[in-house]
């Protein structure tokens, strides 16, 4: 059976060691340098777990990083020897962080945002491949069309760009949630009456392109009710400057 | 029967007129300055329809003002004298705007999104209320609450925070969809690669708060991955501006 060792213990790896287990794939082992997240995580597979890098399985077929960017390479230096497939899962970290340090290396880069607390579809989840030559493309290939329906390949460059765009499409976005969150009142129903809103703008743009689907004063620059809205934030300059700058973009994207 | 006039023929009043319907109340007829707008409408709400204020029929029991902000003011010089209730749909005109000019008026302001493209389940739409004295606002909460299952009294002062609000969790994400959209690389899937990411986004956060729901390079303030980020879009300064802020809000409130 073919068998993997998972690095992490976070949100990435969470959702990434079940669904392998789906897959087929027997998960050997996890490490992570917290103990409490390891075994969890292990528990949840049926997998042993460990938090020392010197006690890591060295017989798997498969090593998935699903680490922080600054920890894959350090845990290289103990990895990198291990005759199986290094897969990183990172958007913004490049295949060149596995040369000279393992054999065969590849990454599967999962688009979406995952948290602990929350089940995700990983069968919905686009998978970007990247691998050492074309063999290891093909077999990551394999592998990435069990987890989901939706794979592609993508050089590190075009991986970059998809994590870039990613940010300004969740992690900003989310950002956005959280601004709006402050602003409403309690008394009038707090977050939860914009929670409607929130889930429509996001589903309008699954049929309609984001330009077309945009509404609202910035699109025909009604200067009356922007400049309210920048006088209501008077006493957070750093919200009102973020308000004018966002409502201009919106206008000349329409009018363009 | 309950009768109603439609002021307004655009993404608003395309939804409320439909809504009104279903809730029982009679459409007499549709204004708009445009008459392809105002045809259309008033076919799906078996309505007459006129392009003239002076051609707008003075018996009826509502009339609703889903119009631009500036238009309200203006059709109200028309129609002002006539005895229904006057009722505006904006987020950011306050209550005053029918001061000496009509005799019965209030609010019912649907904070929601409307695209004339896309159909919307009205009924999940939270409406905010606000009524010239208690009896209309207790005549505003019967009809609100036929159209929603989510009604609330809101004053002018609140409707326009939760209006502020919304331009956040709406029109600004749905910026940053458009801003993402252009970054992704349509060899790699284009915009449809992210349309997952954008679902589950907006879907976190009907559950988790905004703050615990986010993830990404800004929220460990990963200087690497955001100094490559804000280095690839160079040639767009006022889109690394703007990635360089949020990520700063975004850390900041992460450890607050």
């Amino acid at each position: 059976m073919t068998s993997a060792v998972i690095f992490g213990a976070g949100n990435v790896a969470t959702h990434l060691a079940p669904a392998l287990l789906k897959a087929g794939i027997d998960i050997l082992q996890v490490y992570s340098r917290t103990e409490s997240s390891a075994s969890v995580l292990a528990a949840k597979v049926g997998a042993a777990f460990c938090t020392d890098p010197n006690e890591i399985i060295e017989s798997a077929h498969y090593y998935f990083y699903a680490l922080k960017d600054s920890a894959i390479a350090e845990l290289l230096n103990y990895t990198g020897k291990f005759k199986g497939i290094h897969i990183h899962t990172a958007g913004s970290v490049g295949v060149e962080i596995f040369d000279g340090k393992a054999q065969n290396y590849g990454i599967i880069y999962p688009l979406q945002t995952f948290s602990k607390e929350r089940e995700t579809d990983f069968s919905k989840v686009p998978l970007f491949i990247e691998g050492k030559n074309g063999n290891i493309c093909a077999l990551l290939k394999t592998i990435a069309d069990k987890l989901s329906k939706k794979t592609y390949f993508a050089n590190s460059e075009q991986r970059a760009r998809l994590h870039l765009a990613a940010v300004f499409a969740c992690n900003f976005s989310n950002l956005l949630y959280d601004i709006a969150s402050e602003i409403v009142d309690e008394q009038q129903g707090g977050f939860e009456v914009l929670k409607p809103l929130i889930r429509e703008t996001a589903e309008k743009v699954q049929t309609l392109s984001p330009r077309k689907a945009q509404t609202g004063p910035a699109t025909r620059y009604d200067t009356e009710i922007i400049d309210k809205h920048i006088a209501m934030l008077s006493q957070q300059p750093e919200l009102a400057d973020l308000y004018e700058k966002m409502s201009k973009m919106i206008y000349q994207r329409s009018i363009s």
